[in-house]
């Protein structure tokens, strides 16, 4: 088993646009994860301006020390578009004037009854010795450039133009490079925190490069992220990350929820749709997180019957018919109120399952013993409730957002439960720290 | 009125995480923000993973080319940390141990009852002739440093500590070195595509590059951000953005609701604590995204009564009073069910507005009569109901998003008209295309 020697890649991605402060990167991470898939590892990403003083020296450096270099953008027909003239002046190779292509960008305009401006001339100017690759989704077509063992292409910004181009054309070229398979994994955690399972995993960190792990954390859900690399097969790739993912999850246990990104309302609506059983919910300071996070899932219908958003006091007592002397007493705030919710949409909605939140999501209405992030979520079923207490760290939305989780989770778990008879009421209290 | 020669910038972030297909870049785009806000224009962003070799050229280029060279992460203490090492080699410079930090790094562990680990001492190395800059969140310090008229500043990779780090000890150094002044403004619109809005705007797209405009586009909402510069005050910049403003939405009308960043939810909110009414709301396709949006919004409980999300027709019923016979003869998905919804929930909650939202959200469900993405969206108010039939197009997440924004916008708009008397009906059929 030998390695090949692994390609470097640059990703240079061209436009004045992606240097302002609310750009939001796509290309790249699509392309990245593409090469990964071929065993390629992006080595350097670079975002320049269009203008020539700054590209020419980019491209160069990028020449020199990477193996594959994709540039993205610049290839408009405008001004502006400098990608084709930058990569040209770097290579000392001529533009020339593809006559097909320009034939395609002509009959493009005339399909919409326009005729093509003189600027959309250059857009069919190929860099001597480059194969142009189709667009249909756009007129200016791609670059595919090989230059002693380096390989070049140049592709238009427009994500819409820029995959479907990758894809039937740049993959195939790719793929008779390949260094290697790569295999994915992601596990999502609810109900710990990131240094509870650092502590639970890290003696399993791989030592070996062909074997990633990466975790990252936001409130209320962890992600591990596995990659595994083989130089010879899909299999082999698929095998190890396998044996890793067994013991990750043996160290898990009930936290991992899910083994192949999918979200915990997925999870939950997976079991509920298997063992045919109806839900529904009652929220107060989620204010329709929870159910808007059920119904994201598509044919969530066959399952989830009706959520009640119950902010204000006479809501919680004519939605749900929670007693007033209930909130009088223990406040909106509380365990009793928390199952008291559970219970009423579970009856009125004759559902098998409810689950009911009340909390204070901040950053107002927070008190000494009943401080913001405080939440009581509830889970009501033909036989039982069960009533958790949390301490929330985090905005007004991560603190509906953890709630939403927690409820989702305790439903999860209670759903993979072995079937039991009788009762039962729980009073946990957790204080949290992530 | 003189422009400074531009400083160019240029934002190296190191970290092989960060050349992976799920890195969501955050702390690049926060700098731009705060380095425009200086005047100064970012260039060139990088990134790289942690290795000499790579580093090396790169820093090289960027200090060839850049005035502002400020790079983020590897400034941790293990072997994989190597921005300060990568640095000093480039700037044929020493690192020197700074017992200072040295001490503040120990006493850090020490508040935690742990003893320093021996790779964190690598963490007090200065780069000679380099400003130490405090980290009150982490062990790592960054660093400031002047060679000649480039300026490099060394920051730690995790936001919670590169922020604070940034505004305490970057920004009132690069303050003495501002280039100008820039001001921004982002206003927001829907019910128009994106096209649409190009017809009306596109004669007053700046000519000067001290104004610009982007136009960023998604379903149900069009952004567009303006930015102004001027090298003498901040006064000048704010005066010439008010300027274009103005013109601009001279032209967009009704269709902008917001001229600094605000959320459809917050407008209405703010509108509707204003009158000192409140609001009550049914969904069905939406879910509770409609709930949630206007949930998300801190004190939302003064105005916001309740919400019912009634997925299922026993729902309707049950919870709001739809007959089931108007949603046998018109079906769930009708003008006559949203309008009846709408009444319904008003009528239950007691509210001064109600907002009811019923449709297809696919990808399921839909038929030629009734495909997916179809929504009717009822307004309720004391003395009428008005309906909206839409057809939007995308995903079951982007249909529901935009059924909650036409339902939030027909609120704004009715909020915002002069007072009227009697009753009011309208059937609107509009065929949306972004």
């Amino acid at each position: 088993m030998k390695y090949k020697t692994p390609a470097k890649v640059e990703i240079i991605a061209v436009g004045s646009e992606l240097l302002a402060p609310y750009y939001r990167d796509t290309n790249s991470l699509y392309l990245t994860e593409r090469l990964n898939a071929l065993g390629f590892e992006v080595a350097f990403k670079t975002i320049v301006g269009d203008n020539l003083d700054d590209l020419r020296p980019r491209i160069k450096e990028a020449l020199d020390q990477a193996d594959l270099v994709l540039a993205t953008g610049g290839l408009g027909p405008t001004e502006d578009d400098k990608t084709r003239e930058a990569f040209a002046a770097v290579l000392e190779r001529k533009l020339i004037l593809d006559q097909e292509i320009l034939k395609k960008i002509k009959e493009r305009f005339r399909r919409r009854h326009i005729s093509m401006p003189g600027s959309n001339r250059k857009q069919a100017e190929v860099i001597q010795g480059a194969v142009a690759l189709a667009n249909w989704n756009g007129t200016a077509p791609g670059q595919w450039l090989e230059v002693g063992k380096k390989k070049i292409v140049l592709l238009p910004g427009p994500p819409h133009e820029l995959k479907p181009m990758f894809e039937e054309s740049v993959w195939p070229r790719l793929q008779k490079e390949r260094r290697g398979y790569l295999a994915r994994k992601i596990l999502k955690i609810t109900g710990l925190t990131e240094s509870r399972i650092e502590m639970l995993i890290s003696d399993l960190y791989p030592k070996k490069p062909d074997l990633r792990i990466t975790v990252l954390a936001t409130p209320g859900q962890i992600e591990i992220h596995l990659t595994s690399f083989s130089p010879d097969s899909a299999a082999e790739a698929e095998k190890k990350i396998e044996r890793l993912k067994k013991k990750l999850l043996s160290r898990l246990d009930k936290y991992a929820f899910s083994e192949s990104g999918e979200e915990l309302e997925e999870i939950v609506g997976r079991l509920l749709r298997k063992k045919k059983q109806t839900l529904a919910v009652a929220e107060s300071c989620t204010g329709g997180l929870l159910s808007h996070r059920l119904t994201n899932i598509p044919g969530s219908s066959d399952y989830f019957l009706e959520a009640a958003v119950t902010y204000s006091n006479t809501a919680k007592a004519g939605l749900l018919g929670v007693p007033p002397a209930l909130i009088e007493k223990h406040g909106a705030v509380s365990f009793s109120v928390a199952r008291a919710m559970a219970q009423g949409i579970r009856k009125r909605a004759q559902a098998d399952y409810a689950l009911a939140i009340t909390g204070i999501a901040g950053p107002g209405g927070g008190s000494p013993e009943k401080p913001v992030g405080l939440a009581f979520v509830a889970l009501a079923w033909q036989t039982g409730t069960e009533v958790r207490k949390s301490l929330f760290l985090g905005k007004r939305e991560q603190v509906k957002f953890q709630s939403t989780q927690r409820a989702l989770d305790m439903l999860r778990r209670h759903l993979l439960r072995p079937e039991k008879k009788g009762k039962r009421d729980e009073n946990f209290y957790r204080h949290r720290s992530g």
